[in-house]
């Protein structure tokens, strides 16, 4: 059967998580595997790159799908869009690629961008698709924190204590945190590559940066609690509605982009 | 009466415009209004730089009241943001101005955005943001359609035929035509500043160079309908959510930025 790779952005408000829920709650999965029953014989199960959370957006998730037929890939992203509406998910390419290609674990890294809003005035445009705090952060203190946790460390502080994966042993590539004014405030980006992420890692990091931002911890108390490896010593977790999984990468992009 | 300035944000989407309604529909002026009367005994009626239309968002809209007492300027924006939830209406800004500073008459200068999403995936963080068309634009053309704009001319093919303006002689100060990559696509934007605009000019400036870039008009052929002075000279006038006040401009920038 022909496997198909999906390049895919959607709006996380709406769904409990890219994963399909046993309980019918709406998935991005889930509303994507309706659109192939719509458009063919096929029922296939998709997988993707990275398993976001409720409320999580995506700008470049990856998925693939193996199909009975062959599609041309212009046709077949065209097809699912005009199934998926009026959800807010959309398929930004499609392309064949060979059958050992799996978007889950041929990925070599994925890149995630926090949207982290300073400002007293509410968000009007972009409520549900930034995190927003009143208070002025310091970003060469969340920026000097962060530099505590690139590299292979043990990551037990900051991943939920319900993460499944194996090892709280990850290596963190690169963390950049940068600000550009918006009106009445400013807006702190957070970008985060690795291998892989724990489940809450990027939202447990942030939140303990927000913290050293605000002043409340020092940029050192990142290391502390990293050296930790406990759970109770991280900062609050932030909220889900900033974070975007932005690009899966592959050794040889399936996208030709 | 101490006088105050507001600088007002918000996503035009739930609104039938700025202007209040007999009809009782939901407008921005009528949810600042009825904050007010939330915070003290004062129903000031508030005068806009700009009277918006349904769908029409603002990121720098100016308007003013006057209160019978005085007021801190930032417990002001502070106590009317707390009433404004959750309609997506923000005050980025509040200051006490002279009492013959007045938030239309005064203006010299509106500024306004239109952000044009070229792609075929629709659009899904950016849904009601954007106007969006499936097909490519060539910009180079818009632009060079759009210099037969500048200046003062007679905009009787560019404004709507219930436009309540005097005369249909304004002069354009600028319109820039810039584009950026977005994953899949192009965004354009154009950004016009005059010293006011006509009823509907800026969508049917839009809506014409659209066809523009399309292909479908040459340059050229904006001159010839702006000199048609005719209506039925426009092109079609491009849906309102794409559009954007961005700033309204003062002698005496009364926020002080």
């Amino acid at each position: 059967m022909p496997r198909y790779a999906l390049l895919i952005e959607y709006h996380g408000g709406p769904f409990s998580g890219w994963q399909r829920q046993a309980g019918g709650q709406l998935s991005v999965q889930g509303v994507i595997e309706a659109a192939f029953t719509k458009i063919g014989p096929d029922a296939p199960t998709i997988a993707a790159a990275g398993r976001t959370d409720a409320g999580v957006h995506a700008a470049g998730q990856v998925a693939h799908a193996d199909l009975s037929r062959d599609w041309d890939p212009f046709k077949l992203a065209g097809a699912l869009n005009f199934h998926l509406r009026p959800h807010p998910v959309s398929i930004l390419a499609a392309a064949r690629v060979e059958e050992d290609f799996h978007a889950r674990f041929s990925a070599v890294e994925r890149q995630y961008l926090f949207r982290l809003l300073c400002r007293r005035a509410p968000a009007t445009h972009d409520r549900g698709l930034v995190w927003q705090v009143p208070h002025q952060l310091d970003v060469a203190a969340m920026a000097e924190g962060a530099q505590h946790l690139i590299g292979l460390h043990d990551f037990t502080t900051f991943r939920a204590t319900q993460c499944q994966a194996k090892s709280p042993v990850k290596s963190i590539d690169s963390i950049s945190v940068t600000s550009h004014p918006v009106p009445a405030g400013m807006e702190v980006q957070f970008r985060l590559r690795a291998r892989s992420f724990l489940h809450n890692q990027v939202r447990s990091i942030v939140g303990t940066l927000e913290r050293v931002g605000a002043g409340a911890w020092s940029p050192d108390q990142v290391k502390t609690a990293l050296e930790a490896r406990d759970r109770s010593a991280c900062g609050p977790v932030c909220p889900p509605e900033g974070l975007y999984l932005t690009r899966a990468v592959y050794p040889s992009d399936p996208f030709g982009g």
